[in-house]
């Protein structure tokens, strides 16, 4: 990983992809030297993050654990009309 | 609501219904007098879990708080195969 993304490096945003793609993404992350990593989603895949922190933290390494789960709301502009899509962030330490 | 639901008295089940039926149900334990309630979620519901809970705070009273946030998994059986389901407990308190 390139030392100019160190800002972002330890979060993992959740999309489309299949899930045990993601679990690798956090993995891997730790894997590296990280101590947290970040798992963030909006809307319906935000069920897709909590699938992925307790993988993570059920299946693979009973070490981690959750340490803060944080929700909020982004507010978005829909042709002129303004929604608001719920986001999550649950972190997880070493 | 009859006395002998007392126990689960606060507590609303995230389903399939229109998501501001959720929301009138976690407003209307609030108004019956109730400091806390607790919204509960298994699965893809876990994203309107989130979704309540950011309407009734951000919209419908700003008084009411996020206490607390937990995710969880629970074990059950398809077919004989045990297969997990992600869960969460959104606490709301005024």
């Amino acid at each position: 990983m390139a030392a100019n993304q160190a800002k972002e490096e330890n979060v993992v945003y959740i999309g489309k992809k299949p899930i045990m793609s993601y679990v690798l993404a956090v993995i891997t992350q730790f894997g590296s030297g990280q101590k947290e990593v970040k798992i963030k989603a909006r809307g319906r895949a935000i069920s897709r993050a909590v699938d992925v922190a307790q993988i993570v933290k059920r299946r693979i390494n009973q070490d981690i654990k959750i340490k803060s789960i944080e929700i909020g709301s982004e507010e978005r502009e829909n042709q002129g009309k303004k929604t608001y899509v719920s986001t999550i962030e649950i972190v997880l330490a070493k």
